[in-house]
């Protein structure tokens, strides 16, 4: 195939958003948002350092990338509207596999009524996919990392260490038609960002939140420098599958702790919003839970602290713990 | 110096333009452009197939990265606003030379009052530097290569060709303290779209546009297809700078007409407005350039002719011409 009929092959047929003015085809691409913010935001994964052909499918390549750029705008409280992908191949991949990572990206895509709107084609000697994705939010109602208060609640969606989980399954498995299996490798290959539960937290006047890329340990610290407070979290309340409960005390703590892209959400709101979210969270069949809150502790500021086995121990943003000196 | 200590060093101390609501430091950046649409570009370029770190400084490989995206945004009749860079980094490649990338780009963006907003820095084993613009032009107003009609005055802006001359000089010349080295390499290393010309056509009702980044025979072509004209292009007419001379009729004709990278514009004006476009182009002293005429010839439509040697040939989007059968 060449690189034209490939580039024809991958572009849409139609248009879903309306703001889309002028998509695929000249230099550049127009969209139209008026009464919104624009958000943007970049990610880029490289075969051989963020996956590996022999563990990841290309449609998953395609997937996994394109949902952590929408959990990025997820985690502004946006909504992805559309995106543009650089790409860089290598000989060495059929055109059937590089169609397979659009195929993989277009799938999810579809889920939130996003269009491809550009992108550039290039040859190299290692798969490079990096997307650009936009998306809008209500003026001025972007929900940022530094916004936590003092008395906050501290909740997160989901189940967190699933995808890490997931990963080591697909690595050192062997009984690979067990359900716990298909569960945690699909959390893993087929993460679906937290779009529709922020989107209809709109009565909730403030929010401080970030989504879980890297592991909450690192997340929540981002939390608490950027906001400068103290995040105190209970070990025993951080959200996990019944079923982690099959691995090792060792492998629970890792992959909860630091266990990246879940792309589940974590963030603070005042205690008297928790209710409301509650009620949202049900409303949009979307699993939160509270498990710790904010202080304003002057010598603690911009740290998380984890209460785990009636000790209350520093978390570093690597997921290490240790007594504070 | 480590990565974080890296991105620190690369992140802007202000942002100029009013509209960027969070730039870094968050999961995406946010902008905002009520009155005007917003237009979206990607461009990627990979070491050794784009540039070769031989002939290529880093600052010239990160100036000419954002220039080429900037040229997209000029080829929409758009204001570049804010860039995106997501970059892939081998061990090899030392801190300092990676700073002298994102200072090129940062020198180009003064010019045109742009902020960084963003980015992901990962590693891999090929340099690859994807950056993605976005710009605004007026709602409605953007300029397509599709609108190309009847008896249009084909123009473009600047001399062709110079920057093909220049890389060609950058890999074979000898004496490179010569007056005409250092233009020509210049136009290869630090080309500089054409923004503030097309910024002032807002009176121009109508005009295809297309920037030339491909060399001219290609995006000729496109305007043809786009608006199933046909162009008749004059070899004569197409401006090349005088020193030009000294090379060969065969490189002269070679670099003018598929010359790529020089970043000028070509588009087409209806006859009334032509004098109007010349006036545009002395107050913001460029050069412009009447090459040909746009027809309406059905069984030509699609496609491109230049006028050479009292002979009309076929001009291919590669440059090769050929008598029509």
């Amino acid at each position: 195939m060449k690189e034209f009929d490939f580039i024809r092959s991958i572009q849409p047929d139609f248009y879903r958003q309306s703001s889309v003015v002028k998509g695929i085809g000249d230099d550049a691409a127009i969209v139209r948002h008026t009464n919104e913010d624009v958000i943007t935001t970049v990610d880029t994964m490289v075969e051989n350092v963020h996956f590996s052909s022999k563990t990841t499918e290309p449609f998953h390549i395609g997937y996994r990338a394109l949902a952590a750029n929408i959990s990025d705008i997820a985690a502004m409280g946006g909504k992805p509207t559309s995106y543009v992908v650089s790409i860089v191949i290598p000989d060495s991949w059929s055109a059937a596999d590089l169609q397979a990572i659009y195929h993989g990206m277009k799938e999810l895509a579809k889920v939130f009524n996003m269009d491809l709107i550009g992108g550039d084609t290039v040859s190299g000697e290692q798969l490079v996919l990096s997307i650009t994705v936009l998306g809008t939010v209500l003026k001025g109602k972007a929900r940022y990392r530094s916004d936590a208060q003092e008395h906050d609640i501290i909740f997160v969606t989901g189940t967190l260490g699933d995808a890490a989980c997931g990963l080591h399954l697909l690595l050192n498995a062997t009984h690979k038609e067990q359900d716990n299996y298909r569960y945690f490798v699909k959390r893993h290959q087929m993460p679906m960002p937290r779009v529709s539960f922020i989107n209809q937290c709109e009565n909730i006047t403030r929010m401080s939140l970030n989504d879980i890329s890297d592991g909450i340990a690192n997340e929540a610290n981002e939390i608490a420098e950027t906001s400068d407070k103290t995040l105190i979290i209970e070990y025993d309340k951080i959200p996990s599958h019944s079923r982690l409960a099959d691995f090792s005390h060792e492998q629970q703590f890792k992959w909860s702790l630091t266990g990246g892209e879940d792309f589940e959400l974590i963030g603070t709101v005042s205690e008297k919003d928790w209710e409301l979210l509650k009620t949202i969270a049900k409303k949009t069949n979307t699993k939160i839970s509270a498990i710790g809150t904010v202080r304003n502790d002057w010598n603690k500021n911009g740290t998380v602290w984890l209460q785990h086995n009636h000790q209350l121990k520093k978390l570093e943003k690597s997921g290490y713990t240790h007594l504070s000196r």
